[in-house]
């Protein structure tokens, strides 16, 4: 049997020949995390190479996930479908060991990392969903939901503002299941931290309730083994254990510098670390004893074995729960959801009100039938409406509910989301003002990378704000939502398409979803039964001339129902106008060429987009012929009907407008 | 004389009577905070309302701007060009008294804040101006840097992510001139914030190595008074005083509830809290001792003549560092730089290199030459190349530098610069990868917004970073910034365009820029003096066919060479090719409507647009009859040419691109 040193080196061997190989990457963490991987994974992790989606697996999550070689080490010795080869061809095109782990290239990737600090937040998210589903699914004698968070966690990630937000947040809900592992080496890229990061990490962390492991030497399997046996036995904290390490361990004259961080350490230096960890083994050859001593696959099918027999037995005794449970686990939706016949009811209705008021509507609709959904709001919940009739909180003591208070913590709102849903049984929303988006703007961007499934309800979406004035007041923010690749965004013009949009991101199991909601009361529009069902397309006509339009305006949202004002004076004028409704940019590029040509034909060169947006977005549909009435600067604050007057969101500048188009 | 309680009702009643009177609003902060504003005010704050730009004034940031009654209310008491008037016109179109503290908006206002925790980090910004700028021009015997900076903050502020990167760097650099006041009320938006914020802020910021006075009354003046003298006693370490307060102070129904936080309290409730205070005076209306009790303006001037009179005997000692002094904290640049002439340089000598390689020649052009530039990285020097040949590092112990190790702190950077420039006396430039900009977003936006001079420098533009994927290969992020109101966005294609864009950025003094470059290699472009001279309006044509082009092909960055090698391919097979370098789109849009014209003629419709970031944003130059060779999709880790071919950006596809089009 080899020793624990021997295992870890072929961690470190493994890491710096493949970054030498592709010469490119980051050796200095997976040699200097080695030992405590080595332990973690050997002693303590729960999971099954052989099947890696296993519900009652623990995570684990690699923060500093430019130590990508350190987890591709760990998934190939254990034994997961990722071979040799793919750690030959690290950082390659069409290979499963990107750069970074990447969520959905190898198996047994629990998230995408690399931007600091959110992985950290992705496993708050994890523990707390492992945490709420175990609340919701555990009955007395049947514990089926009963796992650890792991996290690797390293200098930039503790430095990183939203390290702060959801450590702050896993401390309040007392998540005794989560260990994060600091990578105390003292190196970030500008070199030795003390220049720039001299916090008491230990102290800081108390500050938030967690349970703290000082001073643990990273590359003493004693002592790691003891501050993990310590973690697990605070059940009520989150625990941090502190580890001191040399980066770069094991390469003689780089390790402990910056120089091994991120670059290749060189062949030269790749040979006097085999010497000094005597690793007299040839590049990426593992001693079949090595492999042996680190293959969890008997391990892992025993554990999961284990489970399934509880899971039978929770099966007879609970048969309506386990259904539920492997339906809410595997992500599916409901057989039936009423959202269609609610859409239609919407339509019926034909309520003026917000749609941030509408969304509440179709979240009291969509509640009942979905007891996945884990809501939320960065502590704007009375302006954001996302607490519904049937929401109930999630605290420390009663974590069975369905709604987070996230607090002021956008960012950390967002990287929790994504890990709820990474874990699996449940359906993320939360919410804030749309401006706000900002601050948890590379969240969102990682859910529509990694293509999961969270919902963003993002209100008081233009100067229709009002007196907040321009900081509050979102401009360019929907460009950036359209621009983002694999992310879906809605912007309804009253409750109907609202609801559509509602029933759209539930549906919606390949990426995130942001429905951009007014602050203020929208009128309701009339709609045949088509229209209603092409609200779906992304874009429709809402309102057609008789015969071929002379011009076309384009709208969205809190501006549809100026177009058709203005549409109406201009009917009256004697010109042919129609109007177009495109809630979703995002669905209507995805139509076919035929329907995209017979709501908008080429041959109509004459368009008007109408958005209290940031103007330049709407090129892409008006053309160089076109007009845009959009925003080029930001608003003002007073009373929202002043700002529209005062920025030409009116019929008569759109009339003007058209005019002058039309000649 | 009006007692100090008297003093801070004058606060309160203001506040409430202007909320109610605009029907929208926050009193509770006003209210709460009051107390303490008064003891501050009327006892420490150095300041002349009738100067409010006198550079050595203490600073005082409102980081819960909500509360901006409060800042109004002082700014009007104590003299301060701001009428009675305007605190009846608060939040309405025109008036100096936006919904949020808006910079330039009213005199006195330091900062725009509102979005929370960014004050915080504009204080923390500020103070490392006062301190280097200390280090920088006092002498011996003569102190004439010497101010404080005050913050108030909220709970709100406190949970942002951005208040633990910039406390912690704070901490690290001993501002001990800086004093933080924690408005501790318990209260936040959602209700008591004890279900979603429970940290020991005292423990926290200790940890960060910050003066803490705890469990300070905030409705007690003699006990705020002993806690400000505790901090100023402290001149080491930074100081936090937590203020336990009643939100609403005054209100005596909805006192110490979320109820008064943001909404008018109601007349009824009003005019119980005018009982509650006995202050029986009719709304906007305040007593003459209240005023006089208040009136700062005798004070200031006093104190400035005593600053005038030291800066006179300065002035006689050291003539040229007095008259460095004021050159630099009024914002002018000497007389002459060297820019053009170096500009001018660059293309003689056609150097092949990277954006970041040849803006780190542009620091080291510039830098001996502006003693005011205060550089920095959120711990990615060694990548963005901006620690020039002049840096010094600043530090606790040698804040005279002109170097700032942010470390991992993208939004605190954004913020802490934002300090550092409304301060005055610097020009401050920070850099990251363009995709981190999204950390940091925000921040830039909120320069953008108080058009203050910020320079960004964002590396690692493009798919071109190459191995380390998608995670941090920006796409969506150049839309991003093109879209954001008053931001100056530049994206060269070679060392010359780098040139002429630092210049750029240097000479705008009425908004930030951000300078995006490239990690790779780009080649030399050749230009005539013409075409050299033209690159500061934006775009320009690089390469013109003769006669009236058939297509044009519209580049940026490193794409310019690639649209260079298609023009060459396409003229070999006979069509007339112009291709158009665009720099910067912002620039461009500036040109009158000729030279836009003649750049990019309307009668030429086939154009193609080129550029490793998101397609839709071009649409706005190539129009409904034109087509994008962009980026639709988040990229892949592999070297740069692998990825650049894979995504489309070759001779070969331009052409063929190019040739449908023709036809």
């Amino acid at each position: 049997m080899p020793s624990r040193f021997e295992l870890a080196n072929a961690i470190r061997a493994l890491s710096m020949d493949a970054v030498q190989k592709a010469k490119s990457g980051h050796p200095g963490a997976p040699m200097g995390m080695a030992d405590i991987a080595e332990v973690l994974w050997n002693d303590y992790l729960k999971h099954d190479p052989s099947d890696p989606k296993w519900p009652d697996r623990d995570r684990f999550v690699l923060s500093n996930g430019h130590g990508s070689m350190l987890l591709y080490s760990l998934l190939h010795l254990t034994g997961y479908d990722l071979e040799l080869e793919q750690l030959r061809n690290f950082r390659q095109l069409h290979s499963k060991t990107a750069g970074h782990p990447e969520f959905g290239y190898a198996p047994g990737i629990e998230t995408t990392t690399g931007p600091l600090g959110q992985g950290l937040a992705n496993a708050v998210g994890m523990a707390v969903a492992e945490k709420t589903l175990a609340a919701q699914f555990n009955r007395p004698g049947h514990t089926i939901v009963d796992h650890h968070t792991y996290c690797f966690a390293g200098d930039g990630c503790m430095m990183e503002g939203i390290s702060h937000e959801v450590s702050s947040l896993a401390g309040t809900l007392g998540l005794g299941k989560l260990t994060v592992f600091y990578d105390d080496n003292g190196i970030s890229i500008d070199g030795e931290v003390e220049g720039w990061f001299t916090d008491d990490t230990a102290k800081r962390f108390e500050a938030y309730g967690w349970h703290v492991v000082p001073n643990v030497d990273g590359h003493n399997p004693e002592e790691i083994k003891a501050a993990i046996e310590l973690a697990r036995s605070h059940d009520e904290k989150p625990s941090l254990i502190i580890c001191k390490t040399v980066i770069g361990f094991g390469a003689p004259n780089k390790q402990g510098k910056e120089e091994c961080h991120g670059a290749p350490l060189g062949d030269e230096e790749v040979a006097a670390a085999r010497k000094q960890l005597d690793w007299p083994h040839a590049p990426f050859h593992i001693p079949e004893p090595v492999y042996q001593g680190w293959d969890a696959r008997e391990r892992g099918k025993s554990q999961q074995d284990d489970w399934q027999a509880r899971f039978a037995r929770y099966r007879d005794e609970h048969p309506e729960l386990a259904k539920e449970f492997s339906r809410r686990t595997q992500c599916k939706l409901p057989a039936e959801i009423t959202s269609e016949a609610f859409i239609e009811k919407m339509q019926e209705k034909g309520e003026t009100i917000a749609t941030r008021k509408a969304s509440l509507l179709c979240l009291n609709e969509l509640g009942p039938q979905l007891p996945e959904l884990l809501g939320g709001s960065a502590d704007l919940a009375p302006s954001n409406l996302t607490f519904w009739s049937g929401a109930k909180s999630i605290s420390r003591e009663n974590p069975s509910g369905n709604y987070l208070h996230y607090g002021v913590r956008e960012f950390g709102m967002g990287a929790i989301m994504n890990g709820i849903v990474l874990h699996g049984g449940f359906i993320p929303y939360g919410a804030t003002f749309l401006i706000f988006m900002e601050y948890m703007r590379n969240s969102v961007r990682m859910a529509a990378l990694m293509g999961k499934r969270a919902i963003y309800v993002f209100t008081h979406d233009s100067i229709g704000l009002g007196e907040d004035g321009p900081t509050h007041q979102p401009i360019e923010q929907l460009t950036n939502l359209r621009s983002t690749p694999n992310l879906c965004t809605w912007r309804p013009c009253d409750a109907v398409e609202t609801a559509a949009a509602w029933d759209a991101a539930i549906k919606r199991n390949s990426g995130p979803t942001a429905l951009v909601l007014s602050r203020q009361n929208l009128p309701h529009q009339q709609r045949s039964k088509q229209q209603l069902a092409e609200i779906q397309r992304g874009a429709y006509v809402l309102k057609d001339s008789e015969g071929t339009p002379e011009l076309i305006l384009i709208a969205t949202g809190s501006e549809v129902a100026l177009a058709m004002d203005a549409a109406a004076e201009l009917e009256g004028q004697g010109h042919a106008i129609r109007v177009v409704s495109m809630p979703s940019a995002y669905r209507f590029d995805g139509q076919d060429a035929e329907y995209r040509e017979k709501v908008l034909p080429r041959s109509v060169t004459q368009r008007i987009a109408i958005e209290a947006g940031h103007a330049d977005y709407w090129y892409k549909y008006v053309g160089l012929d076109g007009r845009v009435v959009g925003m080029k600067t930001y608003g003002e604050s007073a009373p929202a009907g002043d700002l529209f007057k005062h920025f030409g969101f009116t019929v008569e500048n759109v009339v003007n407008q058209a005019k002058e188009l039309l000649g």
